[in-house]
């Protein structure tokens, strides 16, 4: 039995315990894994990677992933790289492939399935950790330490300078990175997609806080949040004719707006690219492990076209099919405990 | 209404982020914390410490109670310190006690509902998530990243020099925090006193990897791993009349037999009072101040003799029994994902 | 003896051990140390905080000041201000001030001694390591490492996407912090304030070390990098009138233009305030410690007009003049250490 | 041009960052570079590894040494070894060999130069920045953070419990790493080798602390510290007849020591391999390079027999001769900053 394993989309911390425990098991079992490089462009354009357990076994504490990761989409130009991808996959004699990704790549694993026939096992991952399939996806829990950390750092100088410093996190969708980060930073306040944002509820807490002895303020931002586009906003936008450029990204621009509110000195930073790199968490390591060792077992087992998911603490295997680009937002009972303390 | 809060037992990651939410809610209902000192010896001694959310807010990031910590158990002297207990229960007019400890505070608390209808509500608390009412445990998060850490730096001394590096942690009766590291530093062995200590396979592995062109090793072991009393283990008894001490603690032990019995060099480090301090993760902040505000609110709507627990991801409460002393054992689960890579 | 203190300028790791220090030595020589409140400000406004060994005892590790900082100057509006700074200081009865800044700060402190007869003990501080007066300034040390820390994690994001990183670094005048960070991270390139930026030189490297496998790139820019105004870059100033925005700050700028020049994927992170906040090294915190014991020894000797320095090695006094103001370029043996890399 | 290099002794962070710039930089001036495995022992055994820049690059960040490291002596044995190391150096055709290592090391390096004319570069290596030949060695900044960020963390645990905690830190002959790292966590008291240890000092320092209102302790004692063989430890020795066995190591004695004089709960830490593995610091990686670069320039130019050191603040060279071997004493400069706080 011959098995592929690729990653695709974004950066994830685990990826490469999720590949080191594939090739373990399968290699256990008496046989060999391929790796594929650059996610679906691999299989496109055959670039390949024989993966060992020598090769492998030191990679768990490493961030990012040995195979190397693309967005590249079959389906996109299908005619031209689908029948490239699919004679790949018969060339290297694949009896099934491992496909570790978010919603668009294990969108596309679901296609080949549905439509080629093809045998894929898929695992979740996203920083993000929205991904309605599974409780919870290795990544996330580095991300928002990094952010905990990074805000640990930040509060020092929010102390010494008596300011508001606005934390714009990872999230496009959902809130789940900052409200997480949020919580364990003890923030004054989380601004959410999943919630509206009221800004002027913001600028109350904050203000109230300055006037009860506290200093400074910790507002965290999920790069998704939309402010309605009221009166207030728009001025922002109108201020751009005068010289003064508008700021770039949400952050910045609700720093602003905090700062003009509350005329307390306000500073905003982007974590970026900080949040997906870096050594996993142990938590992450230990997820990913798990569902590496699921996969490759789904895959050994012939139970193909199967997602492997953590439920209620559990790894369980569930139907690949469209659920698998359906979004989680973020639960809110974890919001609620956060706001528990904007006072 | 007035709560009393107290933290019982050792150290624990997370104890003031319990603490910060505890004030924080009851402040927003309107009513005031008192904080008692060193766990049940400030309730007999009346050493308490009157606790605002000014006061705790910027707690949640702080490692250990700033309520102090032991182990008095007034039950001991039960002529002598009981009354005085209940006395000063009394003097503040607390109308009930917030509980965080581990088997033996939360036994306590147990006994004072029973058997003196006390009003209490219990936080389980341990960094051995050794606690069968509960799925985990605040700190234990910390201990399983703070061990992770260590072994990341060990390792690269183990390649250096070609040696078996084995690493005490602790679980004094299970091999949560042994197994949850080994698994993230992808050890070679792991031993758990849940399963036999098979110190001859582990041997085999070391040896096996050797040849394999893996030069070095590590090896976790719980505090609480039994070592049969075998021929071999009697042996280094002996070695004691012979003027070679031997070796304290079990790692260090488990260390010289493998250097016996393979002819690797090899090393112990006992992580020992490291993994109880220092500043929480993220994942522990949040699940401590989870349980702080469910605690919280147990109290405020007068529902005592409860104890909150995760199960399944949420916070529920469960009745405060004897069941708060049942130990619960490490999840085969995670010693077979460890033991994958016992090759 | 009544000695002050007040710390001044942007946030820097070590404040807090110095102001520890200083109100240490004070205390043992049997007097006592009046804080003053964000700078010149606390002057000018009569914010002042008593400090006690008890009170500062356990800022060694902490960053920020707990004194807080501003960038007020009590020269710019002079009439109004600097008679209510004299009236303060007469007011304390303070025989002396100790005063923790940069090149304003000390400035400040430079004019009040020579026009005004103040007693003023100096102490330099900068994360950015660029004051002539001394060798290496306390938060330094701690910058460079959160830079190096945040490159280690997105190297792992750089490599898993093929890409180029551009990370922008604090130095505004001076190349200190891309210097050192980038030697420790072995960037691909650095590009600092002091050497004219080659960018050409700077995508051949890049797209060398592609050529020969290297498939990723870290570089690592001072904010205060100037590029020259030449065709290449007023290209990217016209853009802007076609629609797309041009980028804002430095790195991101230079990463388009790199991306554009070697046509390799490329993104940039600005570590921005990240760097001037958390708790200090060992060095930094060794170092603010020494400065600051020395700092109250001239105080307390009387010896006024000075500023305690690092000159090799060994902590010693200059004149507090005018050359408090002037900047230290990076020494070009670490830009060479640097550059022996770039191939 | 052929070089070789080898590496040394105790494993040190730092190690694969010279190596990298060594191979580096012959590599840029037309020539190759031999490693040779496991210091001294894999010129007896002749085993090699050829080295190239593309194997090195990534190595600057991680710990340990990819070459390995052994204390063997080819002069321990010579008749037998001594040839054999001769005969290798020759079959490799080294023009030259850079030897990475401590005393023991560098003193076979200067022997083999001396007595046996072998052209050596040698390069000053140990955590414990004991070393007459240069100011500073790297690993020595990587070891005093790792073993601050260690008592930050034990320090919540002996707030929590009111706590004396007695950190054992490496430092055989010397207290570098003791006094760095005690004055950077603002240690109660350190104990060093090349000050008489006054445990009754010690003793009431601590006992008045408490008076005071400060309920822990941190006392960092330094591996090498002697205790006076006075009639309190011989009682310590004297204990073992009764079964109570005598503590390992002088941390626990210590803490048992201090325990019964001040009846203040005290616990023993031993940090051990800890402080000589993982990733270096920002300062370590830096100053490993520059020693790198200098050795192979020194190496390139034909200048054997030379050893690379730090002199205020610069790389020179110095004559590899028998100071070597030189022990440097901890300057008393920084115990005096240290003991500006045992009050």
């Amino acid at each position: 039995m011959n098995l592929g394993i690729l990653t695709g989309g974004g950066d994830c911390p685990g990826l490469n315990a999720v590949i080191r425990a594939v090739v373990q098991r399968v290699h256990q079992a008496g046989f060999s894994t391929l790796g594929i490089l650059e996610g679906w462009k691999g299989l496109i354009q055959d670039a390949t990677l024989p993966l060992t357990p020598d090769r492998t076994d030191g990679l768990i504490g490493q961030g990012g992933t040995i195979l190397g990761s693309s967005r590249t989409n079959p389906f996109k130009d299908a005619d031209r790289d689908l029948p490239r991808l699919l004679e790949n996959l018969k060339r290297h004699r694949l009896d099934g492939l491992i496909v570790v990704g978010g919603d668009d790549t294990l969108g596309v694993a679901h296609r080949l399935k549905r439509d080629h026939d093809v045998a894929v096992v898929g695992v979740p991952k996203t920083i993000d950790n929205d991904l309605n399939v599974t409780e919870f996806t290795f990544g996330f829990d580095t991300a928002v330490n990094i952010v905990m950390e990074a805000i640990d750092r930040l509060r020092t100088t929010a102390e010494s300078h008596r300011r508001v410093m606005v934390v714009e996190t990872m999230g496009r969708q959902t809130g789940w990175i900052a409200a997480f980060a949020g919580i364990a930073v003890g923030a004054d306040y989380i601004l959410v997609p999943e919630v509206p944002a009221d800004l002027d509820h913001c600028c109350d807490v904050l203000t109230r806080r300055r006037a009860q002895g506290k200093h400074h303020g910790i507002v965290v931002v999920s790069e998704g949040v939309q402010l309605l586009h009221s009166g207030l906003i728009s001025q922002y936008d109108e201020l751009d004719s005068f010289g003064h450029p508008r700021p770039t990204g949400i952050g910045p621009l609700i720093a602003r707006i905090i700062e003009d509110l509350t005329n307390i000195e306000t500073r905003a930073v982007i974590l970026g690219h900080l949040q997906r790199g870096g050594a996993p968490t142990a938590s992450d390591r230990i997820l990913a492990t798990r569902m590496g060792l699921a996969a490759a077992d789904l895959a050994l087992h012939h139970h193909f076209g199967r997602l492997v998911a953590l439920h209620q603490g559990r790894i369980v295997d569930v139907p690949l099919d469209q659920s698998v680009t359906e979004i989680r937002k973020l639960d809110p009972s974890y919001y609620e405990a956060a706001s528990a303390f904007f006072r």
